[in-house]
C-alpha cells in the first residue's frame, strides 16, 4: 500500500478569492511521484481553534500531512503557534534558525518581527532551503511550507528525501474528439471493475465549440495494470466509432 | 452576522495533480459578493463513504453547502447516490429531468447511462441551467454543482438567486515595492486589533527579482470600517519609508 498525504492549506486569500491557489497542483504531482499521494486537501482560515482541530484530525487520519502560508512575521502569520499547540509542546526560539536569521539581516535590524520568524515548536526540524531565510519545518509527520509558491516549492524539495515514499503513481491517458461520456460509461464501467486497484477516469473537455470530446486516464501504482487497462480502454474508443488520441487534450 | 458558506469539491483529477482547479476562485467571489463567505473548502476523492461523512459535517457546520464534480454519465459519477445516502433518501428518476433529457437526445439516444443524470436524492430540486442538460441540484442546504467550470459558473448563477445573502464582502489593498512584512508587522497588528471585525491580510509579491514588496489587505462586511481602516494602512506604509500604491500588484 502506498503512504498517504493531505494537505492544509492555511490561508483567508484562497478563501476570499483574493489569490488564485497554486499549491495544490505542484504537491499532488509530487507527491504522485513519490508515490505518496495526496488524498485529501482542506483550505482553512487564520483561525486558531480551526487551525488546531484540522491539523488534529489530518495527522491521525495521513501518515504524512503538510500545510502551506501562515510562516512570516505578521500578525496572521499563526501556522507555527497552532502546530505546537495541537503537539502539545511550547513554542519557544530556534537557536539555529535565529542565528541564521540574524547573521542575514544583521543584529540591528534582527527586528521583533524577525525573531517572530525563528519561533519553532519544540523538537520541530527546520526545512533548510535556498529560496528564504524564513524556516519551514517538520514535527512528527507534519511538514510546515511556505505560502508563496517559490518558497513553497524549494522547501518540498529540500524535505522530499525524508518523506515516506511508495510505488509512483503511473498514468496513461486517451482522448477523443466528438465522443460523448454516456457512449462510453458502460465498457468504461467494465474496465473499472477488471482493475478495482486503479482508478478509471472520464474527463469531458471542450477546446472549442468544435473542438470537445472527453479523456479517459488510467491511474494507479501498479505500471503493468496501468498498461492493460489503457490498451482496453483504447480498445473501446475504437469500439464507439471514434480515434483515440494518445495523452491529454490540447487545452 | 454573515451567513458561512464551504464547497466540497469532489475530484480524483484535482488531488492527483491532472487538472488545476479552477473553480475554488470563482465561488470564493461570487460568495463574498453576496455576503455569505466561502469559509472552508475540502477536495476529496471519488470514494463513497468518504463523500458521504464529508457531507454529513459539513451540512451540519455551514450554511450552506456547495459541491463540484460527480454529476455526469460515467461510473466515477457518484454525487448524486452520495448526497441521497447523506440525506437517507431514496435516489430516484426525476421524471421532469428525464423527459428534459428524453427531449434533447431523442428517444432512441436516451441510453442507460444518459438516463443516469436524471437520477435525483427524492426531494431534490434541479438546477435550471443554460449551459447543459445535466442537471445540478438543490437538497436541503446542500447545492450539487457541475465540475466543467462553464457548467458549473452558470450553475451557480441560476441558483444565486435561492441563496442565503448577506451584506457583501469589500476589500481595500495598498501595496508597496521595496517594503518587507517585518517593517510594518507591529503597527499592522494593531490595526488588527482596532478593527477586530475585520480580516487585516499581508501577502508578500514579487514580480521580479527587482520588483517585490508587500500588499496589505483590509477585509470585511462593514464597508466603512474597511476603508477606515485601509486609511491606516496606506498611514503605516507612508510612516514604514515606502510609498503607498492603492489596489493589487500587477502581478
Amino acid at each position: 500500500m502506498n503512504p498517504t498525504s493531505a494537505l492544509v492549506v492555511i490561508g483567508n486569500e484562497i478563501l476570499s478569492g483574493r489569490t488564485q491557489d497554486a499549491n495544490i497542483r505542484f504537491l499532488a504531482q509530487e507527491l504522485g511521484q513519490i508515490g505518496a499521494p495526496l488524498r485529501e486537501v482542506r483550505i482553512i482560515p487564520d483561525v486558531r481553534e480551526t487551525i488546531v482541530a484540522t491539523l488534529t484530525e489530518m495527522k491521525a487520519r495521513y501518515e504524512q500531512v503538510f500545510t502551506t502560508g501562515g510562516i512570516g512575521p505578521t500578525h496572521d502569520d499563526i501556522t507555527a503557534a497552532c502546530v505546537a499547540e495541537t503537539f502539545g509542546v511550547p513554542l519557544e526560539l530556534h537557536a539555529e534558525s535565529a542565528a541564521r536569521l540574524k547573521a542575514h539581516y544583521g543584529t540591528d535590524r534582527f527586528t521583533d518581527a524577525r525573531q517572530r520568524m525563528a519561533m519553532l515548536p519544540r523538537g520541530a526540524t527546520p526545512i533548510e532551503n535556498t529560496a528564504s531565510i524564513a524556516p519551514g519545518f517538520s514535527i512528527g509527520n507534519v511538514h510546515v511550507l511556505a505560502g508563496v509558491p517559490t518558497i513553497m516549492q524549494a522547501m518540498f524539495k529540500a524535505v522530499a528525501p525524508k518523506l515516506k515514499h511508495g510505488a509512483p503513481i503511473t498514468s496513461r491517458t486517451w482522448h477523443a474528439l466528438g465522443l460523448y461520456e454516456s457512449a462510453i460509461a458502460t465498457p468504461l464501467e467494465a474496465v473499472q471493475t477488471r482493475f478495482p486497484g486503479l482508478d478509471i477516469g472520464s474527463y469531458p473537455f471542450k477546446e472549442s465549440e468544435e473542438r470537445r470530446g472527453v479523456a479517459l486516464v488510467a491511474k494507479g501504482a501498479d505500471e503493468n495494470e496501468v498498461k492493460q487497462a489503457a490498451e482496453q480502454i483504447r480498445a473501446l474508443i475504437e469500439a464507439a466509432g471514434a480515434t483515440p488520441l494518445e495523452g491529454e487534450p490540447a487545452n
